[in-house]
């Protein structure tokens, strides 16, 4: 179960949410009817993937023979064919969980950057173990990715022959066309698809996440589950659900003239969801000149880095904290000690996380105090099928955020203008014109 | 040699930094003569270690102690004692470094939050192995790290007997009082310095970040003499020199109405830098209502995440790309494929390193286009020198810059706010006026 608490933002009141009536209905019209700016985008809305469906029989099916055969798993991809699985694995089984010998597969993310130090570092990490691959990409020309394929498969195909290699290379792709497509049906290597109505960013509910996160032993059914039934209850409750208040609320704010929202968890092994998140809204709403900049901060750690800002900075921005309701039960507890020199003694017997609590608390209140509003979304915790029922939570408010600032949520229109330029620079065929001013311009940055 | 050029900067001309001229002599004169605001921090500018020193000598023994002695090192504090060193053991040794058996003992940073599941995993990856561990804060009663200090102690004097933990764990802290002080006197501990004129964001050149760094296998001569060698320039140019130019920058951006400035890297090892950048910006600038707010940014991953909002979004920000000048030799090549069925032949031959710069190139001139204004600091790339010539030149620009916007840049009254709220919930003794106050605000959220 989500919830939205806005109760400590100073800065809105009710006025400022009915002033948004009139934008809010509309895009819950755009949502519910699918006839919205980028409407064929909206795939993601009915969750095409469901646990009774013949593809997440096979998502589940690949990922026990990936588990069997395999100690290493590397996820080939960038955005939204990473992001999603990666924060899902590492909030829930942290961001340690390829060191800690748990049985489950090691799970590394490539094809995410030209960084051929990466690349090498996690190839290192492959060597005495069983690797198995899987390839994201819609065309399979994405050229981060693409490239670490190449090498990659060239790996494989050394290490393992080509026959081996293509039953231990699985790709996520396109369902009728594109390059990686066709080399998957040349080479028989297994496939998934990337729905056409999907955008990358609202892709971990498909085989993109869920094959990557079933490796790592996730509890994939839950997830999609709790998604479902997040699902549900938006349709349910309309305009009157915690998923329309938000979406408002980021609007408000915009209004009022903040520019930056900051995610904030006080669990590090949320950190990559902040990452998500910064995708999800920023490349949603980030354009025409509009948005609100996504920012995501750890507390309390990053109270003794941005916390001084969030204080008493620029008053340009405000906090979104997602709040786990459910406390570890392996917490430890904070031991006593005679002597007390550190002064601790007061708080002896407390767990961690219910020091963190008070933590949260006594942050939310200081920063209102400094005028610095936070609101606040409640989910269950650290189990699947809660953090489904928040990504379910943060895809429907992004598209209701974003219709109600009037942009398409689904395109993302800015990512080909480097492509372009790099390709010019980079002389692929067919970018050669507008390559001399590029190199003049070049020369003299 | 670092270097700042901020050509493509479109909105900001030579007039801009004239206007500037009144402020920047002043700051000048502040970071010279030493009588700015928070004059009495100012100790890092002379790099109160320094490879000739004695506190430094004991470092390096006591590091290479460890090195023989132990498997694990595990580093307890928050904010400024830990950021800085993770950032460069990261950026120099890549974040895998734990993962890759390179004969240097592993270093996990821990007390920097309330989350017992992390320190859990930690914990367990110690399992088996010979662990040390580098306390470090200026009190000793800092929670986060004291907590953890507190089950850490408990764990070594259960698993090593008080007399080997008490060889095993090293203290870095306050010359002459506090809590750490006082406990490692008793048991006999060996003590390092965080000196009275550095504050933590400023503190990775002392043996906050030296010990850990040395542990790690850092070339800490090479990283100190590199700062040594940036100070020197400063000193020697004056406001001519590439970091006023930067620091002027900053203001300039602000004053034509920039919020937020995205430090970029190519290099997702350098992400920990982006992080010890934030606190070191954010803190020191982030008060008296004023401020930019400092994000960082992974390229090109990031350009499929975040890059649509600084292609095409609301005009909020300026990037600072940290550009390394030097490739890696080991850069893998993108291999020929006869079939060529991703059409990337047009690279095969070239090193991903070298795809990486035209991808640099290529985004700066796309955002410009896009009106999206990047300044380039150039520097040497990854090795502990051209680091430690980077970090200085942050240091200086900070100073700078914050002497420029007029406030103090070395303290951060704004991070006291939470923890006086969560220690009277907490119960701290001291503490108590207010609580029902705070209780019933709470009740209410």
């Amino acid at each position: 179960m989500v919830n939205f608490r806005y109760k400590q933002a100073q800065s809105v009141n009710e006025n400022d949410f009915t002033s948004f009536d009139t934008l809010l209905k509309k895009a819950d019209g755009y949502f519910r009817e699918k006839n919205g700016l980028g409407n064929d985008f909206l795939g993601w809305r009915d969750l095409n993937v469901r646990v009774d469906s013949e593809e997440y029989k096979r998502i589940k099916a690949c990922a026990k023979r990936i588990r069997e055969n395999s100690d290493v798993l590397l996820v080939v991809g960038i955005g939204g064919s990473y992001l999603g699985a990666r924060a899902v694995i590492e909030y829930l089984k942290t961001p340690y969980h390829n060191q800690l010998k748990t049985g489950d597969p090691e799970v590394y993310f490539v094809g995410n950057s030209f960084s051929g130090n990466e690349l090498n570092s996690v190839l290192a990490l492959c060597e005495g173990k069983r690797v198995s691959i899987n390839v994201i990409s819609k065309s399979g020309t994405t050229t981060e990715s693409a490239v670490a394929f190449r090498i990659l498969r060239e790996y494989m195909e050394k290490r393992y022959g080509r026959e081996e290699a293509a039953l231990r290379i699985i790709a996520t792709t396109d369902a009728n066309r594109g390059a990686l497509l066709s080399l998957a049906k040349q080479e028989g290597y297994e496939c998934f698809v990337i729905p056409d109505d999907v955008g990358g960013r609202f892709s971990v509910l498909t085989a993109v996440g869920l094959l990557p996160a079933a490796v790592a032993g996730i509890d994939t059914d839950a997830l999609l589950n709790g998604a479902v039934a997040q699902r549900e209850k938006i349709f349910e409750s309309g305009i009157n659900s915690p998923v329309y208040k938000y979406a408002v609320l980021r609007n408000i704010m915009l209004s009022h003239g903040k520019s930056v929202e900051v995610l904030v968890s006080y669990d590090p092994d949320f950190r990559f969801m902040g990452e998500w998140f910064k995708q999800l809204f920023g490349e949603s709403e980030g354009k025409d000149k509009k948005g609100l900049f996504p920012a995501s901060v750890t507390y309390s750690s990053d109270l003794h880095s941005l916390g001084q800002f969030v204080q008493d900075g620029s008053p340009i921005l405000f906090q979104t904290i997602c709040r786990a309701a459910t406390n570890d039960a392996d917490s430890p507890v904070v031991p006593f000690d005679e002597e007390n020199g550190d002064g601790l003694n007061f708080i002896s017997g407390m767990t961690m996380d219910e020091i963190n609590e008070k933590a949260m608390l006594g942050t939310l209140l200081a920063h209102r105090d400094g005028g610095t509003d936070s609101v606040i979304i409640d989910f269950g915790g650290k189990d699947a099928y809660s953090l489904g029922e928040l990504i379910y939570f943060f895809f429907a408010a992004c598209a209701i955020s974003g219709y109600i600032l009037e942009v398409n949520p689904f395109d993302q229109p800015g990512v080909e203008a480097y492509k372009k330029n790099m390709f010019t620079l980079l002389g692929k065929p067919g970018y050669e014109s507008g390559k001399d001013e590029l190199l003049s311009e070049i020369a003299s940055i």
